[in-house]
């Protein structure tokens, strides 16, 4: 036990209520909250979140961590407490290397460029965003450049606030075996897919039938309503107070069935994650999931590998059909599974199917590098990102509305982020792959079985929190560390045989 | 403009923040979070109380209001940092004069106490909660001994803290008028009410359509859902973050009509209020209503003078028979009218007509003062309460459980606080007769105009918060202070004229 550690907890803990409180206060705004509440509610959120800070970044709480990084004290700390100190060294590390006032500014600039976004998008007007982007892109640049090291990439610094196992180096690999792989894949894909009839999905599907019966969905992959609820949003999302209260939101549209249907399964994905923290570890700094791309596998796990195969759909495909008889009654469930699955190049990555997803991320990998090296033009990004979805994807977007003004992220300055998504998609098939060689899973799945799945999660991946990041969370679990080709075999496999190709 | 109200601002804020958080966890507990979130969402919620604590009550916060009550500063502040410092001046009296050790004694203590007395409640076991009971009052009593002014009664303190215009005095005049001649009105009507017919209203009526017909009858009587929103919850309330963003629940039951219709335009008489509250007072320690008695006015002039009149259901009654054509259509507007009016005595308060409802009150008030006076043994209360019923309200409780446990307020140690909801009846009859002079108001109701009433409330009541007191309020509004006589006429007339006495 160390006497230093505890002398940190208070701060910890009421650093943990206010955040907290600013995450009730996001739930509440995106779910509940009347429309003229904002400006008065903002208010509120700053002071918390001026406390946050005020509550972390003092000389007391550096202090105290700076003695804890000592070896000697290192000895004392248990792997938990170990944990929190790796965890506020990096939160010290990037918010310190920023002097308050830039930090400030930069905060207020993403405001008013997040609104340019939306009109620019609105407008389909590139040029007016642009100026917003440079001078996002030039704090960033900034930003990243106090805490680069000598002679390393300032793209480098950012990715690694997402994913410390993923560098530049890392997702080169990665992202070059995709492009070798799939985008000859996706080729042979689109002059087949045609074939699959799936006008049966944009029939017109009761709201209150599909409330159901993903409420419905949610409880059979294990959600537990004790510890959680289930909202709705513009678009949804998981967000945890903490491992005894996770929420989902679901957005429902009268003419897409999928659309909800896929959005509950992933979101559950990131809820099991959350609810299976073990005890000891929620409300504290490493109390939520390891990073970005290991949540982000387990809510693709479930919505892709396990939510569009036939074994998972086998025993409740009925149930489906006898909740819309008239849309679903002569769809076979070998069609509904062809149809979930189809593969179709596309030019909006929120829409985008299994097999091309991970090419849109490529392309913002891709464009963020040149960036962030200098390379790239701001003026000429439209250009830039065109060219490559119709090399990667085969398709040029008509206008930059649906190309390079799509994503939200960059108006915010989230640069780096966009790569964890594949990360997911990529991991989950590694640990799929494991998964399969531990248990029968189709078996598991054909007979309505998802606990010794959500079980090995749990033990695996789930209960330990951040204190374990991604490698040593694969390598404990797999064997090895992370390993693209299991996600590459497992996209091969799958569309080979859909497509019969 | 005062330098020294500029360095308190800080410290404002950061309380108002707090505070606001803790309510979100408040309504979001009430109306959303799982089962389980109680015992880790306790902890933050714990935290951010002692945070509000800690900000508020401390040396520097107390020199500056030690500071701002000097003459000298007083003529530098405005209308509104005058009260702002008097509401200040008296959270510092209420909660400085308790030594913290015995606050968070007692704190705990009513935790225990509440489940007890809801235990005892279910059994049926007053002796399980007397103890409890006991020690409550014996906090209660020191503490209020710490601030009594000599020779006062202690009970005198508990008032004040909810309502400074009403004291024991005041109490005793209002509730011997009321006694006089309410308590042999009641038995009057008592011999007739059962000539009305009101099984209609225990039918089967489907809830989502009560939900629709009242969320219509929140905006007609002006409820800005741009400012608001309405959920459900076991016990219907109100609460706000801010004068934009005001909420209330609402609870249905598939076998009464009427419980939800009026505890919706009950809770909307509170909203408005706070909807009400000027921008300049909002989100600072007098942004709220005046006192829980002008908020109870607000809330009861709705729900019983407009609410269960004839003039305000003639333009609107159809709208109810065409949402449940099968229950009422044999019901005319005049059945509707005397079945939402019949009074009967009966032993639960919250389910009190309006007629009898005051007694139920003036009972809990002459206990309480028995109690603080020392006259009453706490062994002995069932028997004074069930003596008490049947003397006001001709009945006697057969238990316990429907007698004296049936209200939570004192497990929480809240004595005091029963009266403000008879003089909330009292103020709204004193204000109507301002309103019936001033307009012609069943006109208007007739009209479904409300917006005449509204807007005099508003400017004439909700506006000022509580930069003024109960007295003040209806001094300017009705030329004179606080008068239960317009109560009782208001009574008698309708009560005579309803059961034609």
């Amino acid at each position: 036990m160390s006497k230093i550690f505890d002398t940190l907890q208070p701060y910890l803990d009421k650093a943990m209520a206010l955040e907290t409180a600013r995450n009730l206060f996001e739930w509440d705004e995106q779910t509940l909250a009347p429309f003229e509440a904002a400006n008065y509610t903002s208010k509120v959120v700053g002071i918390l979140s001026d406390e946050y800070m005020k509550c972390l970044i003092n000389d007391d709480v550096r202090k105290l961590i700076k003695k804890l990084k000592e070896d000697k004290e290192q000895e004392e700390l248990t792997d938990k407490e170990k944990a929190i100190i790796k965890e506020l060294d990096k939160t010290y590390e990037q918010l310190e290397s920023i002097p308050p006032e830039e930090y400030r500014a930069f905060n207020e600039l993403t405001i008013v460029a997040n609104r340019a976004w939306t009109k620019a998008k609105k407008d389909n007007d590139y040029d007016y965003f642009a100026p917003y982007l440079k001078k996002i892109i030039e704090y960033k640049k900034k930003f990243a450049g106090y805490r680069a090291k000598k002679g390393k990439e300032l793209y480098e610094v950012l990715l690694g606030d997402f994913e410390e196992c993923f560098g530049i180096k890392e997702l080169d690999i990665f992202f070059d075996k995709i492009k070798s792989e799939i985008v000859p894949l996706l080729k042979q894909v689109s002059q087949k897919s045609d074939t699959i009839d799936k006008s049966y999905n944009f029939l017109k599907y009761d709201l209150d039938k599909q409330r159901e019966f993903n409420r419905y969905l949610c409880g059979y992959l294990g959600f537990d309503f004790n510890r959680g609820v289930i909202a709705e949003s513009a678009h949804p999302f998981t967000l945890n107070l903490h491992n005894h209260d996770v929420r989902i939101t679901n957005k429902f549209m009268e003419n897409n069935l999928e659309s909800a249907m896929f959005s509950v399964i992933h979101e559950t994905g990131h809820a099991l994650y959350e609810m299976n923290i073990d005890d000891s570890l929620t409300q504290t700094p490493v109390g939520s999931g390891a990073s970005m791309g290991m949540h982000e596998s387990q809510s693709r796990l479930f919505e892709n590998i396990i939510g569009r195969s036939e074994a998972f759909w086998t025993p409740i495909y009925t149930k489906l059909v006898e909740t819309y008889p008239e849309n679903l009654k002569n769809i076979s469930l070998e069609h509904f599974i062809k149809g979930i699955n189809k593969a179709q190049p596309s030019l909006i990555r929120t829409e985008a199917d299994e097999l091309s997803y991970s090419l849109h991320i490529i392309i913002r990998y891709e464009i963020e590098k040149a960036i962030f090296s200098g390379e790239a033009d701001v003026d000429k990004l439209p250009q830039l990102w065109n060219q490559k979805y119709q090399e990667y994807i085969g398709l040029t977007p008509a206008n930059d509305a649906e190309g390079i003004l799509q994503d939200i992220h960059w108006s915010y300055g989230e640069f780096g982020y966009f790569p964890s998504y594949a990360i997911g998609s990529a991991i989950s098939s590694q640990l799929y792959a494991k998964i399969k060689e531990l248990m029968p899973v189709d078996d598991y799945l054909k007979e309505g079985n998802i606990t010794p799945i959500r079980e090995f999660l749990r033990d695996s991946v789930h209960k330990f929190g951040a204190t374990k990041n991604t490698n040593q969370i694969l390598k404990d679990v797999t064997g090895e560390e992370f390993n693209a080709d299991y996600y590459v075999d497992y996209l091969k496999e799958k569309y080979e045989n859909l497509y019969s190709l």
